[in-house]
């Protein structure tokens, strides 16, 4: 297995300005299709230590990932220096020029002289086209002659070297479009293919024990992931060609699919808002929602989803007693008797929601989402649903433990709402 | 100035399980209290790795902090790899120990057998108390000799390790209550007191050239940060006493403040709607808000603070003009004149939901967010907004550029309307 070292070059990185996200995402990339990653490093705009990264991690690399410093600006240094680091020239590329030219030409602005040099590559890199921005990047086999000549350690094997921007969408697009087909090819001959099954309701520790007999697979390998109250398990598989592939993965993403029940909920970038749209469009029906503690968040995730207009007609805020009594029709016994926070009350936010909206479905949310308001019978992180159809109105308690944040416990009660109505959708077909 | 180098220890960040936001937390830290970081380097769980990782940052580095890798099971290596990097033994702390058997016993838990390592220091070093937790970090000023025996270069200047957990949680109290007044201390026997100046509707070049003349100061500094929409100047100030330090940011302060006038909305934590509420308690007044485009996200914002409940009694989400119509009372002829997505409808959608509320302001928002649902006249991007007060009722159309993705439409739109209500509470006290 080769193994890979990704660096970042950037002084706004070393300043704390943003975020390394590009690490994340290429790591976990890497690990998906079984390339070791042992190094992240990230260094500033500055000559000699880009180049001495650059070259202890040819000497330790099999592969080195550099994503920034491609920009036009005398700040952007990573072509430069990788081709000093080889000790080779650069060469200019007239049809990349071209196509920066035209970009600027097409925004009526003429293009400044220092994009000029966006065109530059090491000699004997090739091109890693850039899907969806200017600046191309390198791809570079890098041979062990010149790997001696430039004093790399183990000079022996080749190195590959591939340049990304550092804009995150630019960067992940030449990834998947070039360079993990590139990286398969070359390393098993093969193409990978990967689907990620989501869960909702059982935990990564839960999900990892039920399906233990399958993470010690080598291909396909199935690899849990946790992460904002969700788990994913990410199912690869490696062949001559995708369909290959798929057909590798098929029967393991089956039995995954069928063991899990109703804890599955989607693939890839499905999302429970994103599921519950889809159940709620084939089914015909529409969605209306009354929040109390959630403040609107159950709505915004809801209507995250393009679309969502046709099953989303009037979703409603009540935080304020007399608003749930006015809009909804809680009744003043219920909001006295049992208190905003209870069964009682998120039954009839629901069911009023439901006739208020005409929807096929009402949903409510009450609880307390802290940090203060809690009292004994009541504590931060009591949250009750209620959900209002055709055949009547289901209720749930949720005791979500206390010291998660306000944000946390607002998330988790609307991620728990969400899943109630997945639930009950696929239970109602 | 010292040179920083930060390590990250865990073979989850090599995976991309998860995001490094350690690493960026402290390069911005150290960027504020005058300290240059230079290399930021991640490694898994490996004593060869960790050691020759350590190694390097010693040779190159006065200063090296190290998160991650002091938890209490075997993949823990951080504290015996630097003692074996120095070649010194360990000390148990007793008092340590302590405390870690009291943390379980109060939990009723019995303290597994593995918890006794965290007890552990390199010989020599002193503790980095952690008030969050069990786990303690360790803080090392390692002298010349022993830096010479260890083979570091440049042994003759003195070198400090600090070890923190990786749970920023844990790590962020630990930077903040100890190792910041111990660096600041130690490197100008000074302490450090920064505000940062939040502002809103102008960007950071704009923010940069009008403040040029003090962006080059070094006692107080000024630097600007961008991201999310919004800008930031953070003022940092180093003196004897914190006292001293906040006598020295002030004039600068206030002068910034008075220059940006209302471009500038508040301090450090401030948001746009903790501001919001903040001038909606001063002035005990209530707001509603009716939102079309942006789903719920304005509703969510103003509830994220805590005690909002006492100014937000009811918002609604009317997605479909029929509920514009019914809840709000938008007029037919509008709807079909107008159109949705008009100044018309804004204007009737705030004064509807200022009316069904009862509230002091009514707040309304519609747009077009995409991807699809775009025409010629009325393109992706297009967004109005309407407040309606008690003198009347104003309207505001933004047009935000089309290539940016729907989240980030709803998250500029939701923005801007907040600081229409900002910019009215500000001019009418």
């Amino acid at each position: 297995m080769p193994s890979c070292e990704i660096l970042s070059i950037g002084t706004e990185l070393l300043l704390g300005q943003i975020l390394n996200t590009n690490s994340q995402f290429l790591s976990e990339e890497l690990a998906a299709i079984g390339i070791n990653c042992y190094f992240q490093t990230t260094i500033g705009d500055n000559v000699d230590r880009i180049k001495f990264a650059m070259k202890q991690a040819l000497s330790r690399s099999d592969i080195v990932l550099i994503t920034g410093g491609l920009g036009p600006t005398a700040d952007d240094l990573t072509t430069e220096c990788l081709a000093e680091t080889l000790g080779v020239g650069m060469t200019f590329d007239a049809e990349v020029m071209q196509r920066i030219e035209s970009f600027f030409k097409t925004r009526g602005v003429s293009m400044p002289e220092s994009n000029r040099k966006q065109a530059l590559r090491p000699e004997g890199s090739e091109l890693l086209p850039n899907p969806r921005g200017t600046a191309p990047g390198a791809l570079w086999c890098i041979g062990t002659e010149l790997l001696r000549k430039a004093d790399i350690t183990n000079p022996d094997r080749e190195r590959i070297v591939m340049t990304f921007p550092g804009v995150p969408g630019e960067m992940k697009a030449m990834w998947r479009e070039t360079a993990v087909p590139f990286l398969t090819k070359r390393f098993g001959n093969n193409v990978v293919w990967s689907c990620d099954l989501k869960h909702y309701g059982i935990g990564e520790s839960a999900l990892a024990e039920k399906y233990s007999h399958l993470l010690g697979m080598s291909n396909p390998t199935v690899a849990p992931y946790a992460g904002r109250g969700e788990c994913k398990l990410r199912v690869t598989a490696m062949a001559g060609t995708i369909a290959a592939a798929e057909n590798l993965a098929k029967p393991i993403i089956d039995e995954i699919i069928s063991a899990s029940g109703t804890f599955f909920y989607g693939r890839n970038d499905d999302t429970l808002e994103v599921v519950v749209g889809r159940l709620l469009t084939e089914r015909k029906l529409t969605i209306a929602v009354a929040e109390s503690c959630t403040g609107g968040l159950v709505s915004k995730r809801l209507t995250d989803v393009p679309g969502s207009s046709n099953y989303v007609h009037l979703n409603v805020v009540t935080y304020a007693n007399e608003m749930k009594e006015k809009v909804l029709g809680v009744r003043i016994e219920t909001l006295i008797k049992d208190g905003a926070v209870s069964e009682q009350c998120v039954k009839e936010m629901a069911e009023g929601i439901r006739k208020f909206a005409a929807a096929s479905i009402g949903l409510s949310v009450s609880g307390v989402a802290g940090p203060g308001g809690g009292t004994e019978d009541k504590p931060v992180g009591l949250v009750y649903l209620g959900l209002a159809h055709d055949q009547g109105t289901d209720v749930r308690k949720l005791m979500l433990p206390a010291h998660i944040t306000r944000q946390e416990i607002r998330q988790r009660s609307a991620s728990e709402a969400l899943n109630m109505v997945r639930l009950y959708l696929l239970q109602h077909s």
